[in-house]
């Protein structure tokens, strides 16, 4: 039984095909990105012992392997658990767990909340402000913990789940934890967050407290939760979640299969995703190549990054020094879901712009709300850190790198009612009255997003009134 | 081609099974509830113009079409859907749309954002603290906008744009105006939200703006929104999207169908609903009896509904006048989303509550925050409205209404996200001392839920803080 949820509804359908034979169980060995050291086990803190680098896996037993050899079987496998009643396979993210290491007495261990299975949208409106005839976005915001890191989390908490730990732990700008402490809730483990104080939003925190997490707001920033968290995990017997944890790159490689199972495995010719620590779109570059190398698709779509103006050390590293160095900064930005100024994964998101072709952008937080709205208007909505995506590709259409005709899917990694303040302050006319961030506009230049912005009006509770407000809407629309 | 989404990746799978050949189109008609007028259409405020009560769809075409009369090949037709790439068989309501009334060339006027498909979770925590074995919740606030009504939006909105209406307007305690909103802008509608002032959560609020609403906060409350939004309709082109529009009832009907599918179409002993302005129970009680009608399911479950003390009108309708009218009042509660006084569905729910032998039950603020704490524990999280049928379930134990070994399912209706001020006050210890809402509880009362509270830490950023942190959580755990 998986942690968290139970059989309880016994259907036969998809069953037969659920019980294929693995003759072969798929081997998943870790590597170092940088020295290239293949350690049997990871210390507490995931990192080279040899040079201190990120970890990885990767599956050299996959050649051998006579269904992961066979696309179209692996195809119509993932196809057909979707009709299962068993709650890993209604997960978006175990669905897919051929290309997922392997983790012992998995019944036993996985907690899941059907994380995944997320979907995808056209976005007309958006498509028509950017100039491109085929957009659609991947909502991972509709996840069970309203953003991306629920795929992550299901895989990596389940891995502190089998080897036995009763405390899990995390630095966030507020998803992250959010997503943990549900999962540890789940699988009855306790969970400690370290959160910058005052720094994120209202709503994750709630969810940190209602998950039933000891959240500590630290006098620090991100960074700095960070740093105090390491030392932690070497001095205390507590699982660490960050995204440095190869375990939760892996659950999220899963966004991008689903995506191209939505697209009939035909990739679309643009990915872009934003770019904070940079785990997220390592994770979908990491999952592009796998299925190109087990023919699950053809070709590689272009994955592009684009980071806030004020949180852009990818951005410049790229830029300023061909991505030989990342140089740390203060971040400052109101999406606070990629506020971070020393991304943990930066060469493994490096290494994936290289393969895939892709560019990095930066955006400023006048493009960002704006950006917001125009998503919001096509009926979808999301959190500020997700709207850098549309932001960055208006850019990368005017820098020709994006072409009208080409296809492109914006990863959205958060929902709307992860930040309502954001929202209702830039409706109001107020986002950037109150902020004292790195590149917010001057009120002329904020004036310029006036077009969009809808306040809501205060009215007596009179017919009349009620018809005049909507007489001056038609009249304006 | 349905609105705001395209089909851009045909797969086979299932279209054999989608093109079943349906010789007769099921055949929808309106009837009153009341003196029981079958109108051939419903006018602009969906009222009975015999005399004013609610209309409700019924179906005398059941009866002679095949498919309808084969439960089997129904389960089936439903279960492979999920394998298909259309996005109407995507979605967790037009999935059942063969009990749903017909909409005249739905290509063309469908709108969903993929809703529905929600997941059942099991409550290990919550079991044991209202003492019985078997409890599920089936979690609507997984929905696309966080909320149930979703369901009912998506089919109500889609009837919209088929009628050719430019605008949709709704009075709202905030998740109806979200909903519609968003849904308005997929079907590039206009959508006028009437919301009481300052009565609603901020999130809600930062939806409705952000999916393009004209959004009037007017100085009354919900039920002087909706006497309001009725005069409009009445003179202005404007199509009502309040749940007495009972398209909205129908599609929320397809909750209990997927439960059904869910449970392997084996009905709990007990459904448990929060009880606000009644739209949810009826639409629920209505998609029992008629999968029992199909021979769907061989037994009903009985469904109960809960309200808050300071909005239990109907409560008080059953208990105080056996159901034999109705005192509207002057709903408080911190439950927001159930703060009604005057609910529109009441005889309907009343109805089902008699035909399925369920049970109503009130409870008061500090056992809505308590169970609502509870759930989170167990990794879920709600909005405090959903956490009244916990609370209620409690109550029903207690007075051996619900039996120990029965089965019950809770529906949950909103996100947790859907109200973080709650959860933040609740925790922080300063939920009832800010609110004067009738029946909080007094400073003795509520310090009995302070082993529920998980308030945030603050701290310097040094590592021996964090440790003192988790020692004396590890302590105390």
């Amino acid at each position: 039984m998986c942690k968290g949820e139970h059989h309880q509804w016994p259907l036969s359908t998809g069953s037969k095909l659920l019980s294929i034979t693995r003759t072969i169980e798929t081997v998943s060995r870790l590597r170092c990105i940088a020295c290239g050291a293949t350690p049997n086990s990871a210390g507490q803190d995931f990192r080279c012992t040899a040079c201190g680098d990120l970890l990885e896996f990767f599956f050299p037993g996959w050649t051998l392997d006579p269904l992961l050899s066979d696309p179209t079987s692996l195809k119509s496998l993932w196809l057909n658990r979707r009709t299962s009643s068993d709650a890993l396979d209604q997960s978006g993210v175990w669905r897919f767990r051929e290309l997922l290491p392997h983790i012992p007495n998995l019944e036993e261990h996985a907690i899941t909340l059907r994380e995944g299975n997320t979907p995808l949208y056209r976005l007309p409106r958006c498509a028509r402000a950017a100039g491109v005839e085929n957009l659609q976005a991947k909502h991972q915001g509709m996840n069970p913990t309203a953003s991306f890191k629920d795929t992550g989390m299901t895989f990596a908490a389940s891995s502190a789940h089998q080897s036995g730990f009763r405390w899990v732990a995390c630095a966030s700008t507020g998803n992250t934890s959010a997503s943990m402490a549900a999962y540890a809730a789940r699988g009855n483990m306790h969970s400690l967050v370290l959160i910058p104080e005052g720094k994120i939003s209202w709503g994750k925190l709630s969810q940190s407290l209602d998950y039933g997490a000891l959240t500590c707001q630290l006098r620090t920033d991100f960074d700095g939760c960070v740093q105090i968290l390491n030392d932690l995990v070497r001095q205390k017997p507590v699982y660490l979640l960050n995204s440095v944890n190869p375990y939760r790159i892996e659950g999220q490689k899963t966004a991008a299969i689903e995506l191209m199972e939505q697209l009939a495995w035909q990739p679309p010719d643009h990915i872009i995703v934003p770019g904070g620590n940079l785990g997220n779109s390592s994770a979908i570059g990491k999952a592009l190549l796998e299925m190109r190398e087990l023919k699950l698709i053809s070709r590689l779509p272009k994955l592009s990054i684009i980071q806030a103006h004020g949180a852009n050390p990818f951005y410049r590293s790229v830029r300023e020094f061909g991505g030989k160095k990342l140089e740390p900064m203060t971040a400052d930005t109101l999406a606070t879901a990629i506020r971070i100024g020393n991304p943990a994964s930066w060469k493994k998101a490096l290494r994936v712009l290289q393969a895939t072709g892709g560019e990095v952008e930066e955006v400023t937080e006048l493009e960002i709300a704006a950006a917001k709205a125009e998503i919001g208007a096509d009926g979808i909505g999301c959190e500020p850190a997700s709207a850098v995506t549309l932001a960055g590709l208006k850019k990368l259409r005017q820098s020709g790198f994006v072409k009208p005709a080409e296809a492109v899917v914006l990863i959205l990694t958060g929902h709307l009612l992860k930040d309502p303040d954001f929202t209702i302050k830039f409706h109001r006319g107020d986002l950037f009255a109150d902020a004292a961030v790195a590149g917010a506009p001057d009120e002329t230049e904020a004036a310029k997003a006036k077009y969009l912005q809808r306040a809501p009006v205060v009215l007596d509770a009179n017919l009349a009134a009620v018809i005049a407000a909507l007489d001056a809407a038609e009249r304006n629309s």
